[in-house]
């Protein structure tokens, strides 16, 4: 994979000349920490080794659908990963996982403590080990910042954990607010959305990059949570404006998927094309 | 789920009204062997536990573009399955796991055996538990065959490995012939595929039928391959008449995909859609 490594440090130079004031400090081997079979020896091993795999419960499709009532707890995805976002029993608001800690933003836009014994309906987690790392030190929006990221992600078939910590001009984040039965589709929930406003914050971008091909499963391209520094607020990320901080991407291989044995699970259709109305949720 | 059980075995008691002459053996509890939070930790502790897992190498849009070397060795792929469909580096032949056992069927149309060394750019493997059991007593063709196991897979939002082991009046199988770099596409390997009819044969289906949601990673829907008796012949299933024999089906709750990490494999566009040449290929 040397000639990878070649053309990844070149399209990074390219990125340094782009947006001057970005300075590398680690471009690791991309592969070093991703022979996918030796991480699945080290998962059957040990659950600790298997740092390199994307450990997802349900499917997308099925949360867009109304699935919002899981019976995985949280105490059981953190032996999968210590990082990661997803949702809530009832969809009752939005999941960040940090260095191991659970927070829920829920619709009031604060961030509560998880007990291990609360379920999720989708989750996707990982155990985040930087493959590379950057330096953000020259104000970006979102899209630039995304760009960016991109230049660090030259597989566009593989999955990539992304993690910034930085200090943000402006955070525009969303939450949904729990449900009650008949639920539903999420399309009609995020119609209504509250939304939340951070000025001059420093805090944490949690999320993933993942390829086209996850469609129906998990949201292709960016999905990016946030969690402020004191932990107290955050939520699914619309809009925002760093000033400076530090980006990771963690190169990952491999991937599990955990499909519900709940009846409302069998019962709805999957068989549809959803991509208009992730596109409208994900906003 | 007790609701589910009944309804399944309303089902099933319907296919037996509807094809009369089929037996029912056994029904098992379809949730009974499929916790998959429990399945995950028995994979986490036991690989050997993992036994409703559906472990999957690379995905089908990588073979369809050409993807045809791997580096995933069979002798690893044994140790998350005594069961699978797949394919070997080079396009050499289609693979039948059956019992533990690795056959591959050259263009020929004789199946040889494999060497744990040998590797594949494309498999998915299980360690195969009947959770429902079904005898066929009457002769059915290959749709009316489909049609009587989609009674055994009431729940089309998960996947299910399909065994059946049986007399045969006939079946025509297809292989593919070993392929020389630059590779082309499947969809033009198969136009002109070697095409194997056996008649009076008793051998044993192998396959898998995964949902629509799987599209662009596997094969949704049936898939199926076939090994006969004396472990000689076989190949990608396209036509079968059976006399009578044993149906096996595997609910199957958790999916592992392992990408490749090759140059091939990072620079095939994986971002289109090829459900049509899905299509032709599995004809």
């Amino acid at each position: 994979m040397k000639k990878k490594i070649i053309i990844l440090t070149i399209a990074l130079s390219l990125m340094f000349t782009v947006l001057s004031g970005c300075i590398d400090e680690t471009t690791s081997d991309a592969n070093a920490q991703s022979n996918p079979e030796k991480e699945t020896e080290n998962l059957v091993a040990n659950q600790y080794d298997s740092n390199d795999i994307l450990y997802q419960v349900s499917t997308i499709n099925a949360l867009l659908e109304g699935v919002y009532d899981g019976d995985t707890e949280y105490g059981t995805l953190k032996q999968y990963g210590d990082f990661g976002i997803g949702t809530f029993s009832g969809l009752d608001g939005e999941m960040i996982e940090l260095d191991g800690e659970i927070y829920q933003v829920r619709a009031d836009g604060v961030a509560y403590p998880v007990n291990d014994t609360t379920t999720t309906p989708f989750a996707a987690v990982t155990f985040f080990e930087a493959d590379t790392e950057m330096r953000i030190s020259e104000p970006m929006n979102m899209t630039l910042t995304e760009e960016y990221l991109s230049g660090m992600m030259p597989n566009k078939n593989i999955m990539y954990g992304i993690k910034i910590n930085g200090t943000f001009e402006y955070v525009k984040t969303r939450s949904v607010p729990k449900q009650e039965k008949p639920y539903p589709k999420l399309v009609e929930v995020t119609k209504n959305q509250p939304t939340f406003e951070m000025e001059q914050v420093n805090g944490v971008i949690v999320g993933y990059w993942l390829p086209v091909y996850v469609d129906g499963i998990n949201v292709p391209g960016y999905h990016l949570h946030f969690i402020n520094e004191d932990r107290t607020a955050g939520g699914h990320v619309l809009e925002f404006d760093i000033i400076e901080g530090k980006v990771e991407i963690d190169n990952t291989y491999d991937f599990f998927m955990d499909l519900p044995e709940s009846n409302d699970f069998q019962d709805v259709d999957l068989s549809s094309d959803k991509t208009s109305e992730l596109e409208q949720v994900e906003k």
